[in-house]
């Protein structure tokens, strides 16, 4: 096996082998551009020498050899103290690790060769610099001497000259210096070698070492890159970019990496080395710098960056650096880049003609989409310093927010009405739900990312910031106190504040917010991936609001309306619990009668946004307390008052009032009563729903608006479930099809999100015209895990101790809930072969679990308005990426 | 197709066609024994009917041929004036429902016939009273007339002749009444028919109908018989029992039904007709008058039921009639008995050669056993009238017990320890569980089957009578009262109850209770069953006194040992307390330090009982609240003193207890942190456990007890945290060992109890050495079920209602929970072919679930002890059966 490749034995393909930056050298090289020679030592050694702590036999006489060939070719010679070579040693791995491993830069160099270099240059400053550098870094890095003893030694030298640059520091000193430093070598019982090649072992070594350096393993944690890869070592020759003012160095990117805009956009810092860019002590200057003061060199590297860009066919990003006014290419990756840039870059190169359509699709990630899919608050407002930073919590649902502070969630309905309000509360409860969706925004004071602020916020897509501690919330006088550097600030209620929900910042004032849309690349690509995708797309939307946005972002219908949510609207509530306190059944249906103009109202305005599209509808869900005050606070309560007032009557009611909460209470009451399991008990509040859902149908119909209603009923374990509550449901549509004399479209399914219903999807089938994977329900069950408490209490423990690979209420667990999936799929389709199936669970909206409900062969996914353009991308990735691996296979 | 078949044209095999009394009649007949001839109209021909409400064409030519053949067998002729065959018309499914269908009697009089009996039988009295009961029970039954009109009348003639017997009131006086009878009957808008055939007709088509009358289909569904069997008709000449003192009926089994005893057994009742014993009008005399009075018939009675029995080679229940002091049998059928006889009477006839060992073991049926297998109070105390009973309430867990009353827990642990006591509470919440555990059995006032009390009762198996509601519980004087009779009764703390959990009746007093044993009969068939059972059974036990049960009623392993319920006991729930509230890992490990010993205790006390038996242990598995003190308890008392004394230190203490409470609080305990997922995050409880167990076997090791601890793991979903588990705990098993200088056998293992583990148990099998189903969570998750919540809330409706066939809590669901297993058992056998795999939740103990484990192919059940008898059985059944179906299917 070959071990090390000069960079015209190697290419762009052999990233495995040579890691990225040595198989772009050998490519940069092979076409011709102007690289200074070197070679790469394989990631095949590095595995070795992790394994066995030495290097190969022989290895060194390869790099000898080699090292032969890259003298000729530069006519310098490694350690001949009167033309020496000198080299840099750098990592590189198969994937990008920025500034996580060793380099090793100015090898070679020791007494002689420096001696050797002042004679040539003439520049004995410029030499004994390098020495110094070379000497501290090889002594941090290879022999593992902290570099700050090394920086004291020179501050002290600085202080005694009296400069503060290092610059300023003459070639005398820094000769004296150098013994200083080797002395310090001494001094930690160890000796800096003068043997080019032994310090080239050594470096070499150093680099492999680095792989597994605690930063480099947590870095490849988070990346999720594999341990087990290795990294190349790259050996070449030194180029100076610190020569002279006909010198320098630079990056760039080909293209704009925030705009996207086609345009060369990189800095330059004239006399200087790659290392002084990265440490930020000048400050770079733009390209076009270069463009005045070099001009050809200017044009030449114009260029190269055209022509690595035509043939990467992507936005490059370049390092180069100029001795002497000779322009030399020291890297090129593709280039890392934002949501905005990475859209219209792809958009753009297919106009170019440079990639295809599909190409494109592939190249924006459904993370570059989701950074342009959230409001946000506007950064040029916050750049001004009219909004003080005044707080930082957990972000706990993405988005932005302005508006008036309201302590209370019956004030922030009201206020709500009229203006923007954020709901600042200690922490909220089910009490608290309608003035939650009456907000713009959620700011809690206690609770962490499964508080109920926060779970709720997410579910209704209302930004949030939780668990910010700082907050002193005086819920009676209506303000809270923050300190901020140590002064005091409060809020009162109507003040405004401005909340970001990705970040959990607050800021004082209400700072302008942007709404998310759909630019017209963004558009454009999203158009190209539904020509490739095969699964339809359609939103969760309870209202005709997000029904809206879902269509305005591309959705082809809505696969989850969830009718409870619209139990907590305005002045709706009171009835709600009216007809969960009834003692009759006569009651409650009188109650249900009020409700019922208004859910039929509900469900035409929806049918009115969704003309032509199939709209799913949630029949009621939750457990009927959610609806009721909580339990803890009548408690203490009627505790209260049985002290101080035991005979009144408010006790009496509340005492009535805590009676049939407490029947109504359930030990958990996730499986416990709700779903299909309410509507076989109380069949009066389905009824009331689809004669509801019937009606704005019907008159949706009358208008022309086309309505196609698939009514969903929830929660079913055991076919007859269904077969009793559809049987007396068609019952009920057919009755009002008859009293209003229209025929409307409309079919009745269910979710599947209990085992046993996925178990037994055949028999579940036979009664379902429909199929929804209740995905977030199905993953608790079948971990037997409650969301609220796992998340909280182990899953964070769990996902990073790696006992789970990932959170599965984020990404589908396709072993376990997937082969459920699976399951139900194929029996449901024996069954009925034209059995509409898809996925309503938050599932729907992220792309791993997108490419799994396209595998198995869903119709559609459905998520939130705003993760629509992300499911269309994923879908038509899935599709893209299924190519390719079956192109493989064959 | 034959609709009509003479007696002697059937067989006893053909009961699905002739329904059971007419084959058995047909049988009889052809077996040569002296049975009234007659014929039986089919099943089909019912089923018919019921389709169409019309008898099919040519049936009545059919029934008139067969006719005319009974009059020739019996010399007289239907509907002959002068010598008039009278009939009676049966019903009789396949399945006895006695009492359900319609029957009637002396069919062919009317005024014309009348007079020819009373010519022939020169009995006017006796015709016309036949006549009168013919045309009460015709029109009742037949004609839809309702049966108390007639007899105001009878009642109204006998209080005009001023008497009270029928057979006081004169032939003449009954001949009027008839013309009343049918007057009345034309007062209805309808005519008593004279024509014999018609009345036949008639006849025949109301027992069709009464196949589908209510009382027959609530039957049915109570006994789990199909409702499209249909019933068949049998139309029989008429015999009569009350034709003088040489006449009588009786009915007798040929064995003793409730001792098994071999003698026959029956009642007789001279001068009178079948419907007479069954009116209960007179009382019947023992059989040995008929012995006295008739010595010969009494002998060829005893040879026909002696034949019979042979014949059947079964206890048979028999009926017949003498007329005239000829005997004739009615009716003969395999009798049914008490669980006390079933096992007798299999024995014995095992012993006399009737029948083989594997029919006598398919011969009793569990719950026979079951009746046996629970303490019961004495009945004779309880006739003496000693014992007043003086409440009735739920039986919430079966069994009897009697003790002190008291009403605190603390105080039942102390008082428990020197002599029995009842606890009785309002009701029970987790801080009465030390209590409940030390007391005999428990009363409570207040909630239902799935109340706290019944639910821990039942898991604990101890009885326990629930939602008495009748009782006044004072907790502060430690009372209660209840009225009987109109009388307040009180008991005071002390005083001796008594309770059944099985009836939910308590009494004052202490009624001596009669532990449940194993008799040298069912020992025998047990062992009998035993060399038929492939199954291996164990129990479910955590103490040694439940050990030693388990192994006196044959169990062969402990499949379940739930460590947890140790830490209930005396003096340890304060250091587990302690445990759970420590702020450090240290604090945590000095309790779990002082835990150890007592477990260590326990675990050697188990293995000495189960010397060389498998003793699965499982692993803490409730979260830890539940160890801790009711969380609204505590809500209200710390309101309670904020209001009172806000400023005390009680008030900070409890606020302290309350916010770690609140902490462990969860919104879904059931899904929550608990079994592995505890162990993960609190490794140190475990690891005393483990500790804890193999200091226990080492030491029983040293003593000979050959111990084989088999570690169960519990709520396992995903393999990661049983293979970090488990690889923590054989380090600690190592170390134990290599300390104790002791080899020991044990394995890991864990439980599927969460569908994941089940779909992924090829996985998991990697690292288990033992699979047990937990059956009771599996169901809970794989239906999305609480248990608790359900059970009250819904589940009993769904069962009710036939939404779900059983309740999947004792009879294990099939088509859902039980896949899963099979996939489990399946995925774990491929991968470790040696895996041990049983089950221990409470279906391992319920019959049809057993058959399943048998068919699926588990190692062994395993239950509570007291079912260990009724699983032995079980098992033999579930091979005899499946041989059964393997020969038929051949």
């Amino acid at each position: 096996m070959k071990r090390v490749y000069l960079f015209d034995e190697g290419s762009a393909d052999m990233r495995d082998l040579l890691g990225g930056k040595g198989a772009n050298l050998a490519e940069m090289t092979n076409i011709g551009l102007p690289v200074p020679p070197g070679f790469t030592i394989t990631t095949d050694v590095c595995r070795g020498y992790i394994k066995r702590l030495r290097l190969p036999d022989g290895l060194m006489q390869e790099v000898r050899e080699k090292m032969q060939i890259v003298e000729a070719r530069v006519g310098k010679r490694f350690g001949d103290p009167n033309n020496p070579l000198l080299v840099s040693v750098r990592s590189g791995a198969k994937f990008s690790m920025p500034g996580m491993m060793d380099t090793i830069l100015n090898l070679g160099l020791n007494d002689a060769t420096a001696e050797g270099m002042i004679a040539l240059t003439n520049n004995p400053r410029f030499v004994y610099d390098a020495y110094r550098r070379f000497i501290m870094m090889f002594s941090d890095v290879v022999m593992d001497i902290p570099k700050k003893h090394f920086e004291a030694q020179f501050d002290a030298l600085k202080e005694r000259l009296g400069v503060k640059q290092d610059t300023e520091v003459p070639a005398e000193a820094l000769q004296e210096l150098m013994e200083e430093f080797k002395q310090l070598v001494r001094d930690h019982g160890k000796q800096f070698p003068q043997d080019p090649y032994q310090q080239l072992e050594m470096a070499i070594e150093a680099v492999f070492r680095s792989w597994n350096n605690e930063r480099a393993i947590v870095y490849r944690e988070r990346e999720k890159i594999p341990h087990d890869l290795g990294t190349a070592c790259n050996v070449q020759a030194m180029v100076f970019g610190n020569m002279g003012d006909d010198s320098g160095t630079g990056v760039a990117f080909t293209r704009d990496p925030s705009t996207g805009e086609r345009k060369i956009y990189g800095e330059f810092l004239p006399n200087a080395q790659g290392e002084d860019v990265v440490a930020g002590v000048r400050t770079p200057l733009p390209l076009d710098v270069l463009h005045e003061r070099m001009p050809e060199v200017y044009q030449q590297f114009i260029e190269i960056a055209d022509r690595l860009e035509r043939h990467y066919r992507d936005m490059m990003d370049l390092e180069f650096t100029i001795e002497r006014g000779r322009l030399w290419m020291l890297q090129c990756r593709v280039g890392k880049r934002t949501g905005r840039s990475a859209v219209k870059i792809a958009v753009d190169m297919v106009k170019e003609g440079l990639i295809g359509r599909d190409e494109a699709a592939l190249r924006v990630s459904p993370s570059h989409l989701d950074q342009l899919l959230h409001p946000h608050l506007d950064e040029n407002a916050l750049a001004s310093g009219d909004y003080p930073l005044i707080a930082q919590g957990l972000g706990a649902s993405p988005g932005a927010a302005s508006g008036r502070a309201v302590f209370d969630s019956k004030r922030a309905m009201e206020r709500g009405k009229n203006e923007p309000v954020i709901l600042v509360r200690p922490e909220t409860n089910p009490d608290d739900v309608g003035g939650m969706l009456a907000s713009k925004g959620i700011l809690t004071a206690r609770g962490g990312m499964t508080s109920h602020a926060a779970v709720v916020a997410r579910g209704f897509g209302i930004p949030c910031v939780a668990g910010c501690e700082s907050l002193s919330v005086d819920e009676h006088h209506a303000r809270f106190t923050v300190e901020v550097d140590g002064k005091a600030i409060t809020v009162n209620e109507g003040d405004f504040i401005s909340i970001d929900g990705s970040t959990g910042k607050v800021y004082l004032g209400a700072v302008p917010t942007q709404e998310p849309e759909l630019t017209d690349e963004m558009n454009t690509l999203l158009e190209w991936s539904d020509q490739f995708r095969r699964l339809r797309v359609r939103a969760n939307a309870d209202n005709p609001h997000d029904a809206s946005k879902a269509l305005e972002f591309g959705a082809e219908g809505i696969g989850l309306a969830r009718t409870e949510h619209m139990f907590f609207g305005e002045g709706r509530l009171p009835i709600v619990q009216e007809m969960i306190l009834a003692k009759t059944e006569k009651e409650r249906r009188d109650a249900l009668a009020r409700l019922l103009p208004v859910q039929r109202q509900d469900f035409f305005e929806i049918f009115e946004v969704m003309r032509g599209l199939p709209v799913t509808i949630r029949l009621i869900d939750p457990p009927l307390h959610e609806f009721l005050p909580n339990r803890e606070e009548l408690i203490r309560e009627v505790t209260r008052l049985e002290v101080k007032s035991p005979k009144s009557e408010k006790l009496e009611q509340l005492r009535t009032l805590l009676q049939r909460v407490d029947e109504l209470h359930e030990a958990n009451p996730m499986l416990g009563l709700r779903g299909v399991r309410l509507s076989i008990l109380y069949p009066e509040i389905v009824e009331m729903q689809v004669t509801a859902i019937l009606e704005a149908a019907a008159e949706a119909q009358r208008r022309g608006y086309d309505p196609h209603a698939e009514i969903m009923i929830p929660l079913v374990g055991h076919v007859n479930e269904l077969k009793v509550v559809r049987e007396n449901l068609e019952q009920v549509a057919k009755e009002v099809m008859s009293r209003e004399n229209v025929r409307v479209d409309y079919k009745f399914g269910t979710m599947i999100e209990i085992p046993r219903a996925a178990l037994t999807a055949d028999e579940i089938a036979q009664y379902a015209q429909f199929f929804s994977f209740g995905t977030n329900d199905l993953t608790q069950t079948t971990f037997g895990f409650s969301r609220d408490d796992a998340e909280g209490k182990f899953l964070a423990y769990y996902v990073e101790h790696k006992i789970l690979p990932e959170n599965p209420f984020v990404t589908l667990d396709r072993n376990g809930v997937g082969k459920l999936i699976r399951m139900a799929f194929d029996l449901g389709r024996a069954v009925r072969p034209d059995l509409k199936v898809g996925i309503c669970g938050e599932h729907g909206g992220d792309p791993a679990s997108i490419e799994f409900c396209h595998e198995v062969g869903l119709d559609y996914v459905s998520c939130s308005p705003f993760r629509v353009p992300i499911a269309r991308l994923s879908a038509a990735q899935a599709v893209l990426r299924q190519r390719v691996k079956i192109a493989v296979d064959k």
